[in-house]
């Protein structure tokens, strides 16, 4: 009956279960395969790329001349005058003593330098981290009546950041930040980026008296609820600031050449601010100022660090979500910059250079950095060529601490609120959410659900509402995979999707179905009931003979695995089909699948030869069985 | 340079955000599309089957005869002399009187006869759950100290686990039930056997002394701490009741037909123990017995619903895990047997169905019922035919109730454990552990975290272990999806994987992947290093011009589905390949795939000339424009 010249399904011996175990580890953990070029070199030049491979540095300095550090040290110093600025502002925002914003503009741009793998990521604090750390610490010490307790806490909060960040590195789970979708992240900043916003309406309005919540209702009502300490000098010179520093927004778009306007305008406006407010003794006027700033460099705090069992879970949450968010931010924003150049980052170095970064940093007065989007487009518009941009901002940042840092204690907080605000209003991506709302409606969903739950509840609730859903998504694709009737295109060998090309023609008492994603416990009940509408509404069309299915071709090519409830399925959906006198037939099962099917003896079950390598080879096959055969051909 | 005699891919209009979202739910929801024989009914027909559709009873009653009432009598009154020892082991199991393991199998078989969809399904109370039900209450309300409470707290959780039931249903949200796999259950079921055969050391040993832990080694450490409770004479007569069941049992094994042998056992079992009892005065010898059975029906229970906050959490943590084990259990054993009969069960409805009967149980002093695995077995052998052999039961049980009650008194506890070790060693499902270790280690782990959690750390934490690594397991088969390139096999027009068929050849200047499925956020990042990283390998081979990569082919027919992220991943592919001078193209997106490509411009973006209905077509159109045209056709 067989068809003797078939193309045949090959039915080679299933791989053993270390070499699968192994490719699928090396899939899943190694995706990019690292070790790749190293393979045929000499052990001594094995050893050199390894060393290289681990610390990036040794693969550029070897390189280096004076032509690329001459780019280097204009984008290091136009990165300074924004990291100084950025740098009290988000320490405020962190609740705590602006310096320590300044001490971690310092010490970690070094350790990035050595191990960082990518050429454009200047390093700095973020706000989005630095509000929820305030935010997650804050609840359990007020950074008001013990900041010393804070601070340790702070420390100790950014130490488990790095902990985290060098484990998931060595542990090769980039993974994780795959399932920070787009959405989400778009949906977070968007959020976050609110919420900053409105928080700076304390420092715009002068006002002294505010809440510790950052929901909109807190913070709205809080403004409201302290008409009386308004300031409107203080509004006044915070509008001004605001309108200066959106206008070098604008013309930044509008002539992408004058970049530098827009970066050098945040130390612009620093002092310009501390010149109004030493000259016009703007403290008497309502206005307020940071007030002192110690000179010298960062003192060690490691003997800060703070794991006294009652404020563990606080610190280690708050190390694990900023961790996770700040390590999103930088990896996605270097990977994205690498696009443009044609180069590529390794999310698993970054995170280790991101963890070292922020372990070295809790011993010695930082707290969390890693790379912010606005530092890092400006880094890379100023040309920079390689990491030593960073190394270059790190000299100038001692510079400052060793000498200039007393001067910026004039800065009035109304500048840095404008600096904030006008930071944020660029983070919310109107454009995005509305292209969500067009192209994907779940997507836009997942997007609203963090940038609301942000916005309303709280960073963090936000965030994992969002990830929630998107991992239920994910869990919804794999519980129903779409499954479609295929039909032959006239004049070709060619079955495709019956509802996408109305053209194709179903084959007389012949079904043919085509599934997709792998088969498996959460979607083999659905696949099999699926299966069986199929037949019945194949069936239901018309009663007459010709109609009757005979066989059942089942495409699995899309099928890229199947778990033992999946093959037992398809057992019991062959008994089912058997009691209807239908045929099943598999063509085409990838390696994964067919290894399966052998081991678990289905193979066997069915018979080899209901195996086939292609959807024509099969009908072909069963045409030659078909009880209706005759007609069939008559009519053809 | 387009083959104008190709086949098109069909770029229709992309469906509205209605038709697109009401398709995809009516998948999620109702996959098995209950109404579709009513669509083309009269109004009248139309509701008749309505009522029939939600009501099974009016399917099936109308049609019932006598002929078909003697199977079900026969079947009735066999899973009775079951029944009886079941419901009075199980309830000690629970830790709650006797009398209401006969109780609860008195109300609940009339409700499933009326809303029930399985023809086989016999109802009564499990094992596994009457212990968890004891575990989980246990932990809040000593059974022994205060027993009443305990006692309206279980019928608490069975009123929650009816409510849960029962909206699920209505929900349609039987696929919960469908991520309970296969090898969850294996080593659940496994891993409850083990530690329910040995609790009932207690009784065999004539224990008085025991702990409330449900762990090997805890209860094992109980069994030996209390050495000198020990009495022989229970452990002997234990041993024989014991001996006795595993014989019919292997009587049933070897000859299938002496089924009923087994069926009544337990009955025997109970009765000779009785009589033992009686008339030996097995009391005094250290034998003991269930005690007072008091004579009538179940009286209402609905007033000692318990809903104090205090209790609130734990009654409803055991109701919804033993509603969700409970149905899980029900559905798989109706489906299956089912399945030899070819028939099917609705699994929304047998839930709704499995939610009536608990919460009018719990108004009628029953506990958690469902359709446990012996029973059903035992009335789909005695050849039962309708649910009518539930109703049977029911009033067996009824009269037991009226009149037969006390006589149960002397029942030894040795004899009920014996039942229940001897139901639970059926359980333990080696062969099947041992073929999941064979042919899929993950699953073998995911069965082996269900079977040593439930063993040695707590029933409800062995279960979500397994669940949790099931679901893990779900989550990477989508964050790694399988990617293969495709070569061409002699003398066809297939392109298959060419590591499966070796006997395949690449096509000189053109690289062929086939992605496969879902492409979105959780999976885009590593589809794009995949992606690299083929083209890298490629390159890498030789260094010779004519294996330079022109043209990168991408086989989407297994992509079922595609999010904003993955449609940016594609762009951003699209920019470094063209900045590598690769051409890519697109062959057979699915319907869904293409729509979102269209929405989202991307179609635009990389031109429709792009996108080919066959990987053969996009072969043939990639030889007209390689630059190393000449030399291939010169070679062909």
């Amino acid at each position: 009956m067989a068809n003797p010249s078939r193309q045949a399904v090959n039915f080679a011996a299933p791989r053993g279960f270390a070499t699968a175990f192994k490719a699928d580890c090396k899939e899943t953990f190694f995706p990019d395969d690292p070790f790749h070029e190293m393979k045929h070199e000499k052990p001594l030049n094995k050893l050199k790329k390894t060393i290289q491979y681990f610390i990036p540095l040794f693969e550029w300095l070897p390189n280096y001349n004076l032509r690329l550090f001459r780019y280097d040290l204009l984008a290091g110093i136009t990165i300074t005058s924004l990291a100084i600025p950025q740098g009290i502002s988000y320490a405020k925002l962190a609740s705590i003593p602006p310096i320590y914003g300044l001490y971690s503009s310092f010490i970690p741009p070094f350790v990035y330098s050595i191990f960082g793998s990518s050429k454009h990521l200047a390093v700095g604090t973020v706000a989005a981290c630095s509000l929820l750390l305030s935010e997650t610490v804050g609840a359990k010490a007020s950074p008001q009546d013990d900041p010393t307790l804070y601070l340790h806490l702070i420390f100790t909060a950014t130490f488990f950041t790095g902990i985290f960040q060098t484990a998931l590195g060595f542990l090769r789970l980039g993974i994780l930040v795959d399932f920070l979708s787009h959405s989400t992240i778009t949906g977070f900043m968007g959020g976050t980026a609110i919420i900053i916003c409105l928080q700076q309406l304390k420092g715009m309005f002068g006002l002294i008296h505010f809440t510790t919540h950052t929901d909109v209702v807190s913070v709205v009502g809080a403004v409201f609820r302290h008409r009386n300490e308004w300031r409107w000098e203080s509004a006044v010179v915070g509008i001004i600031f605001l309108a200066f520093l959106q206008f070098t927004r604008y013309l930044r778009q509008k002539r992408p050449k004058l970049f530098w306007v827009s970066a050098i305008a945040p130390m612009v406006v620093v002092v310009v601010g501390c010149l109004f407010a030493f000259f016009a003794h703007a403290e008497k006027h309502g206005i307020q100022i940071v007030g002192e700033l110690k000179k010298g460099l960062n003192p060690p705090s490691i003997q800060y660090l703070n794991f006294d069992p009652q404020y563990l879970p606080v610190t280690v949450r708050a190390g694990l979500i900023t961790g996770l968010i700040a390590m999103a931010e930088g990896i996605a924003i270097g990977r994205s910059f690498a696009i443009m150049k044609s180069e590529q980052t390794d999310g698993n170095k970054e995170m280790i250079a991101f963890g070292f970064m922020n372990i070295i940093g809790s011993f010695t007065s930082c707290y969390l950095t890693t790379g912010p989007f606005s530092k890092t487009a400006v880094n890379f518009n100023a040309g920079c060529r390689t990491a030593m941009s960073n190394v270059v901002m790190g000299f100038c940042m001692m510079l400052t601490l060793l000498f200039l840092a007393p001067l910026f204690r004039y800065t009035p907080l109304v500048a840095l609120s404008a600096i904030i605000m006008s930071a944020m209003l660029g983070l919310i991506n109107y454009d995005e959410m509305i292209h969500l709302f067009k192209v994907d409606k779940f997507d836009f969903v997942i997007c609203m659900a963090a940038f609301l739950g942000v916005s309303f509840i709280s960073m963090d609730v936000g965030l994992m509402l969002s990830v929630g859903l998107a991992l239920l998504r994910a869990l919804l694709y794999v519980a129903r995979p779409a499954a479609c009737k295929l039909g032959k295109i006239p004049n070709s060998s060619l079955y495709r999707d019956t509802e996408q090309y109305p053209g194709s023609t179903p084959i007389q008492g012949v079904l043919v179905l085509q599934l997709g994603s792998p088969i498996y416990f959460a979607n083999s009940t659905y696949i099999r009931e699926r299966v069986l509408r199929y037949i019945k509404e194949e069936q239901g069309v018309s009663d007459s003979k010709t109609d009757i299915i005979e066989h059942l071709l089942l495409d699995l090519s899309g099928v890229s695995s199947i778990d033992m409830t999946g093959i037992e399925t398809f057992l019991e959906l062959r008994r089912i089909l058997d009691s209807k006198g239908i045929k099943l037939s598999i063509v085409n099962p990838r390696i994964e699948v067919l290894e399966k099917m052998t081991l678990a003896k289905f193979t066997d079950a069915i018979g080899k030869e209901s195996f086939y390598l292609s959807i024509e080879d099969a009908v072909q096959n069963c045409r030659f069985s078909l009880h209706s055969s005759k007609t069939t051909m008559e009519e053809a």
